[in-house]
């Protein structure tokens, strides 16, 4: 294989779980990746909070539906599924630590458990239950690419998917339950700023007065959406990309979008404002 | 006027210079920009180097057609205009500074000369004529609003808006010269992660083999686009708009954009990458 084309095949998990029943959830879970796999995945996203559902009513449902990561159910079934299928997953989970709940989302591969990230922007309710999150963004390198996670609400802030980039992610994976209608259009420019690949698995259905607006996507470093599920259907989408378009920087020949930050102007970023 | 709202009438003004022509240019744009005072403008925004033409061969093309600011023929014009019909605009000018060139934009009132800004990230060529600019993202005062500049390549660094809205601005003036097809609809995203309005003025028209993309358009904080200019005609479209609306970055009962930002977790924005 020549030129440094490495090519891969990633997909989005868009699904309605229901809420509290995190062993249903699972089963289904796991017959919707089976789509995936035969598509010849190698690496899929699913929602965020998909086991567990998203609309809490009380600390004590968080409690009792959270889990260890990544000694708990949802984590330890989707490493077992990946190492059996050599396949990459992430998947937001409910994370239990001490007394503390995060809303985090996984990575596990063929080797095992990679990573967790736990959601840094908490979005409305959110805030009465989970912990604003505490790790990095980062990249991690898989079997062929580098990869970041963001989850849902994060990306409202731009500063995230910047920083995914400036660590090395090729691809953004963004698992989320979205209720507001600006994300998909929204995104389209990040990919193009920061010529990163951004998977957002959404879900789909209503929950407790909520309703999830679906359209998951897959866009690439150009802008274009490589695949876009509907706003109602529970579906699996698998795109083959080349990982190593999101290297190059270079928008003209003059143009290298690392090159040509002013990091010189850019100090007001860090300032504080409430 | 109760409840804080400060209606307010702002425009693009898309046209097609000529290169090199300075004088026809700015006689055409004085045409253009009755049709903006006969629809009430407080607030237009002209594109990029709109005197000069943008695709210079040489330096000393630069050098013959660039002016210092504000004591230069096309500041000088515009100035008086805003005098003399009470409006704001923003126009960029081809300045000379001693023997250094910028691709800047000047912001001009009632008041007479206000703001200078130099573009921070050059685009191809510009960069064999052009110093990068020096000037910080800032934001000013004008008679209803506090608006900030940015010129065409700059809205690639999503760091500029993010700096322009942190420091105040309600409305970003984006003098363009567009060539790449992304721009329009990458900045969507920006407009509602900001919640600022965005005016694009955009060129028309083909130059020494250079074909711009008109499109000019205005994006409220809500991700509406309430104007939008076609590909090859010169125009000019005024919108009414409350600038508080900016003000709050709430996007639900408990998310603040701002007080939500995790500025603790931010600092790899600062670091550089070449």
């Amino acid at each position: 294989m020549g030129c440094g084309l490495v090519p891969m095949r990633v997909g989005f998990v868009q699904f309605k779980p229901v809420f509290g029943r995190k062993e249903r959830n699972i089963k289904r879970i796991l017959t919707l990746l089976e789509f995936g796999v035969r598509e010849g995945a190698d690496l899929l996203v699913l929602p965020e909070l998909c086991t567990t559902g998203y609309r809490f009513k009380s600390k004590e449902e968080v409690r009792s539906l959270s889990e260890n990561v990544p000694d708990g159910m949802t984590t330890e079934t989707l490493i077992r599924y990946a190492e059996e299928n050599g396949l990459y997953l992430v998947a937001g989970v409910c994370e239990r630590s001490g007394e503390r709940y995060f809303n985090s989302a996984v990575l596990v591969g063929p080797e095992g458990f990679i990573a967790k990230y736990r959601k840094a922007h908490l979005f409305n309710e959110e805030k009465l239950w989970f912990t604003r999150g505490d790790t990095p963004f980062q990249a991690y390198r898989i079997a062929k690419a580098k990869v970041g996670m963001m989850i849902c609400f994060d990306w409202f802030f731009p500063e995230v998917i910047r920083i995914l980039a400036l660590e090395g992610a090729q691809i953004v994976c963004h698992p989320s339950n979205l209720v507001l209608p600006y994300c998909q259009s929204a995104l389209l420019g990040a990919a193009v700023q920061n010529r990163v690949f951004i998977i957002t698995a959404n879900r789909v259905g209503s929950e407790r007065g909520l309703r999830f607006t679906g359209m998951s996507q897959i866009i690439d470093p150009n802008m274009n959406v490589l695949a876009k599920g509907g706003r109602d259907r529970e579906e699996v989408k698998v795109v083959e990309i080349n990982p190593k378009l999101s290297d190059s920087k270079k928008v003209t020949e003059r143009n290298d979008l690392w090159a040509d930050r002013r990091v010189d102007l850019y100090k007001p970023l860090l300032k504080t404002l409430r």
